[in-house]
Order: structure tokens, then C-alpha cells, then sequence
């Protein structure tokens, strides 16, 4: 029996050999025993399709397509992975799910939400699951974030988020990088560095909604107009507490640039602790992860000191977050093949990438119009 | 020959004895070699002056007085440590300069910048040295900060600087303390924390003004109308350089609040490296400081990881950073002292004081007008 024919097994179509796709390789190769496996590739050149798979050391079996749609075609095909620029995400994702193909879709994953919502309802109508492609929401460092941020002894009442998403691109990534071309990625850092620091932030606000947006004047763009550079603020307003003490408006704030050093860091701040993280999107090291945190502390007596010092918390991982991230999406891919789509989609995943792409649209609508507030209930 | 008679000895005269009197008291004690002690202690009652000796163990030489008048007129007493309520700071820090005191002045120290410039005027005009209380400054982890910014290619152009003060007070201190009553400390959590986080974002700057400033919609303030938590944003306008690509604005963010947890994070993004420090005012350790420094950080190949992992920076002291402080100014005062007056007074501290005064007014008077933006240099 092929690979393809065992319903417990989940072979994936990777549509386009963008830098990424080789992660996702790699990845898919520390699954082999939850029988994941690349069914095929496809580029739009049938050289560049076969040199990916030479270069990658996919096995022989793996099907090399010289277009996209002949992955669609592929009945040993279930899911798709999508790495395409953007602007080519509504085409190729609709299409995907139409031809009952799972989509897990790269971030940022659509142009605005607009595009979002037609790939969102394609998958829907057609029976597919969709994810988004954040790993680090698959980190078991996330989960042991969420139990730490869940305590009200040692963290309490969100008080603060603060999040950077920075690198310092090259000369090389100016000239040719698809993520600075407008007509492949309107979106440029804000889309691919702002969508983790807008996604931390609502993950840590539990998904809620900020009330609004405001980008910071610090705005740099290219001579195409693509944003290399931004940030902005996020208001949840709250209604205000009898006594008047309490904070009738929590704050979040965001910086991403392909031009500065590397940073990925998480401050989150409660009323009764704080938890940091440094390297939040891609982990520092691969199979483990650490948390700063820091519970109920105050100042030592005559206040020269701390009571309590901040802890490293480590979590290792079993697997990479790419993988466990590959993972969960191809179990729930395997339960609605199995029952032969009884086994409804998991609703999580296509309700929070919507969230975190309206936030960036209010962010993207702000910075147009001048770095003016943005409702975001109104986008 | 009494120690006031001795040239080289610095006596200090305590004008309140606030509870941060007590940790000024213990930071002399560590300078008994180097020929500082507190001369004087002046208390509105002559009961608390002695009280507070006694709980202090100052020795019996100390004189106790029932009035902060007479701790100007003791003329063993060189300098003043005032660590009076914020309202209080013009009458007696003018008066202390007056009487040819040295004035070394607890934060925040005035109550606007007009009210400081009436102080450091007083100080020029009768010869002496003025600090304010910002001991962090004088913290070895600070100079070597300072070491790691300086270089171009380990740090590079700042990009950005984040800066957190909280700490979550108690009842007591919501009923009682000087920092929530209107009468003694107008600036509330914004003159308290607020002024560490503005320092140091300032100093990060290089103390370059930022162009404009602009609170954030999240402030609080308790029945009496002080500010008990509030957020701010700092612009620096720089001339567009050519390209295009250069970032036209820096921008900084801080947080101040009486009600979240102990934070008392400075985060620094530069080109080529970052900095963060976790216990910027008050180190968790008296003895030992550490910064983490990320110097030229990339993705790993396939961004499975960084290839440059954050280094942890532990810088000890020899002394704790107040007593460093205090070392610092009385080393001035003797050179004052010994020469006759023909020794200057030290002009770094007088004109950093009132540029973070000047960006703390203009948050101050954004927050009153709705979170407006405030051309700083208007002020």
C-alpha cells in the first residue's frame, strides 16, 4: 500500500521552494513516525522544483511538479504548505481548499482580511483546516506561559505587554527579498515581524480585541513604500472600577524593523508578577526555551535589593516548534480524513489568525492615514 | 581637631528623616574612610530626630535638631541630603544654597522644571555642587553600558529604548504615603518611577531632548487627582538621510505604575546589538549587577535558532550604588572645600537634572490635556 493510501498517513504538497520551505522539510523529516511525510513539490519551474528536492534530500518518492496546480491535482495530496509571497495567498490557498486540500498558510497570511476571510470560507465550505504558520504558538513554552499568566497569586490583572520583533537585514535583502517588494508583499516588516508581535500581544490579552490602534510616528519605508520599520500602541478599554484605582485602560506596544539588531522579545507585566522572554518567535536554542519570571517580588528592606529574584524557567521541547506545530495540524487533518470529514475542523486556528490580521490591518489603515487612532472594530 | 574642623572631612546634614533617610544613613556608614559621616539631623520634631538617631545608630557625636533651620546653621554640616516631599524641595534646597550647603537632592526634584531652575540657580549663584538622588547613575553596570553603546560595531545607532518602573503598592501606601497626596507630591508615580524611566531613556539618548513627548491613554489617578500609573511615548526627529531607508524618527516607550508588579526594565535596540537590564534603579543584588548583551545576533542557518546566544554581563561594586553616589558628590564638595570655592562645582549633575525635569513636565502636561503631544522644547 502506498503512503498515500494508508488514511492514517498525511502527505503534504509544498507549493512554492521559497527559504522557508526547507525548514518545513526538515521539520516534516521528525515526523516520519506519525507518518507525515512531503508527498510533492511544486514550483512554477520543474529545474527549480527538482534542484529544491536534490538540495533537501527528499527521498525519490516525493512527486516534483513543474506548476502548483499539479499539486492540487495530486490525489495523495491531503495538505498543502504555502509559502508563497502574500500577495499570492488568496489565489493558491482558495484554490487548495476547494480541491480539498488542508492549508497551512504562511504568515503573514493575506494581504489584508478581506483576502483573509475568502481563504477562511473556502476552507470552511469545502471541509478543510486551516493554520496559520506561527510555530511558537506550539512551543510548550507558550503553554507554560499561559499556566503562569492563569495564577492570580503570582501574576494577577494584565498590566502591560510590550513585544520587539527586529532584525538587522542586509544589503542582499533590500535588493531581492520578496518581503520588500510591493507586488509581492504589500506588508513588509509589519506583515512578516509585526504579525508575531501583534499575535503575542493578543495571545497574551487572551485573544481579545483592542478597542484601538495607533501607529508611532517612527515609520520607515522603502522608495517602493513598503514598511521597513514601524510601530504602534494597542487600547483595551475597560470600564472603570468603583474607588477609581483601578487602570481603566490597558496598553500594549509594539515595535518591528528589518532594521535593527535581533530582537524577539515579550515583556508581559501583571499586578502580581511578570514573565519576559527574549527570543520569542525562534527560540535562541532548539530544544529547549527559557522564561524570565518573576512572582510577587518587591523591594528588600531599606529597599536595596529585591526579595525575590527573577527565575529562569527552561522548558524543553520534544520536537522542534515547526515540528510540533506540523504536528498538530496534521492530527486534526488525520481525524477528518479518518471519518472522512465527520471529524469537524478545529475552529481555534481559523478564529485567531483573523484577529491578529485585523490588528495589523488597523495598524498598516493608521500608519497610511498619518499614524491617526484606528477603531478597530471598524475595520 | 573635631571632624568638621578637618578640611578633607565631608559632614552631612539629613533635612527630614524620611524612610529613605534610613538607607542615605547606611550608605554613609560605608564611607567612614573615605571621611564622610552625617553631621546633623533635623527633624520638624525634635522627638523623631532622635528616634530616628537612635533606630539608625548614629553615633552620639551626631547633632539632633528639632528644626531643619538649624541644620542650615550648624557649620560643621557642608552639604544637606533632602529627602523631603517634593512640594518642599524649592523653600529648603534654596535656602540650604544660601547658607553655602552643598545640596544633594532626593527625586523627583521639583516640582517643574521652572521651580528647579530657581534651585540651580541659587546653587550656582552661592557656589555649590547640586546631585540629584538618582543613584543608578552612579553604578558601575551604568559606565559599562555606556561602553557597550559606544561601540559601533557591537551596538551601533539606537533604534529604540523601552523602560518599565512599577511596583504594586499596598493599601498603606495608597492611605498615607507622600507620593499620593496632592499637598506633598503632585507627580505621583510619574515623579517617582516615572523619573528613573525618563533618566535613563534620556541617558541612553545621550541626553538629546526628545522633539515632542506624548502620554498614553492608560493613566491613572487616584480621587485626589495625582497619577498612579501612566505610559508615555518620546520622539526624537532626525533629518532624513538619503536612501531613504534611515529612520527619520527614534522612538522611546516607559511605563510607570504604582499598581503592576515590580518591574524595573530598560531594554536598548541598536543596529548592531541590543542591551537589557531587568533592575535598572534598584539591582536585585547589592553587590553585583548583570546586564544581557546581544551582540550582532543572526538566525541560524534555516532560522532553526540564533547563532549568537545573549550574553549575561555581571558587573560587581565595590560599594552599593548610593554610597558610590554619595562618594561621587563629596568627592566635589571636598575639592570645593579644600580650594576654597576656587574648585567649580561639577556641571554634569546640574544640567542633567532639569532636561529629565523638562520631558517629566511635558508628559505631565500631555496627560493634563488629554494625551496631546508636547513639543518638548515649548515647555
Amino acid at each position: 500500500m502506498a503512503a498515500h493510501d494508508d488514511a492514517s498517513s498525511i502527505g503534504f504538497g509544498i507549493i512554492g521552494c521559497a527559504a522557508m520551505t526547507s525548514k518545513f522539510c526538515r521539520a516534516v523529516s521528525f515526523l516520519s513516525l506519525a507518518k507525515v511525510t512531503v508527498r510533492a513539490v511544486g514550483s512554477r519551474s520543474l529545474d527549480k522544483a527538482k534542484e529544491f528536492t536534490k538540495r533537501n534530500r527528499l527521498p525519490p518518492s516525493v512527486m516534483v511538479y513543474g506548476s502548483y496546480e499539479q499539486v492540487l491535482e495530486d490525489d495523495g495530496v491531503d495538505a498543502v504548505y504555502l509559502p508563497l509571497p502574500t500577495r499570492l495567498h488568496l489565489e493558491w490557498a482558495v484554490l487548495a481548499a476547494e480541491r480539498k486540500k488542508h492549508v497551512l498558510l504562511e504568515k503573514p497570511v493575506a494581504v489584508d482580511v478581506a483576502e483573509l476571510d475568502l481563504i477562511l470560507e473556502a476552507c470552511r465550505s469545502n471541509g478543510v483546516q486551516f493554520m496559520d504558520g506561527t510555530m511558537w504558538l506550539h512551543h510548550p513554552r507558550t503553554r507554560k506561559i499561559e499556566d503562569i499568566m492563569s495564577d492570580p497569586h503570582h501574576f494577577g490583572q494584565l498590566d502591560l505587554v510590550h513585544s520587539t520583533s527586529t532584525f538587522a537585514a542586509n544589503k542582499e535583502f533590500f535588493e531581492n527579498n520578496i518581503r520588500v517588494k510591493p507586488e509581492l508583499d504589500v506588508l513588509g516588516a509589519l506583515g512578516d515581524l509585526g504579525w508575531y508581535s501583534i499575535g503575542a500581544i493578543l495571545w497574551a490579552a487572551g485573544y481579545k480585541l483592542p478597542s484601538s490602534v495607533k501607529a508611532l510616528p517612527d515609520v520607515v519605508r522603502n522608495s517602493a513604500g513598503v514598511i521597513l520599520s514601524c510601530s504602534a500602541t494597542l487600547y483595551w478599554e475597560k470600564p472603570q472600577q468603583e474607588g477609581g484605582n483601578k487602570q481603566p485602560i490597558t496598553i500594549a506596544t509594539f515595535h518591528c524593523s528589518f532594521l535593527a539588531s535581533l530582537s524577539m522579545d515579550l515583556e508581559i507585566i501583571g499586578s502580581n508578577g511578570s514573565v519576559r522572554v527574549k527570543d520569542l518567535a525562534i527560540p535562541v536554542d532548539e530544544d529547549t526555551a527559557s522564561i524570565e519570571f518573576t512572582p510577587r517580588a518587591k523591594f528588600a528592606e531599606l529597599h536595596i535589593g529585591w526579595d525575590t529574584k527573577p527565575e529562569k524557567v527552561s522548558v524543553p521541547t520534544e520536537l522542534p516548534q515547526e515540528a510540533l506545530m506540523i504536528r498538530e495540524f496534521t492530527d486534526i487533518v488525520r481525524r477528518a480524513k479518518i471519518s472522512n470529514g465527520e471529524d469537524r475542523a478545529e475552529s481555534k486556528w481559523p478564529e485567531i489568525s483573523p484577529k491578529t490580521q485585523v490588528v495589523l490591518d488597523s495598524v498598516k489603515r493608521s500608519i497610511d492615514n498619518g499614524c491617526t487612532t484606528v477603531h478597530t472594530l471598524n475595520v
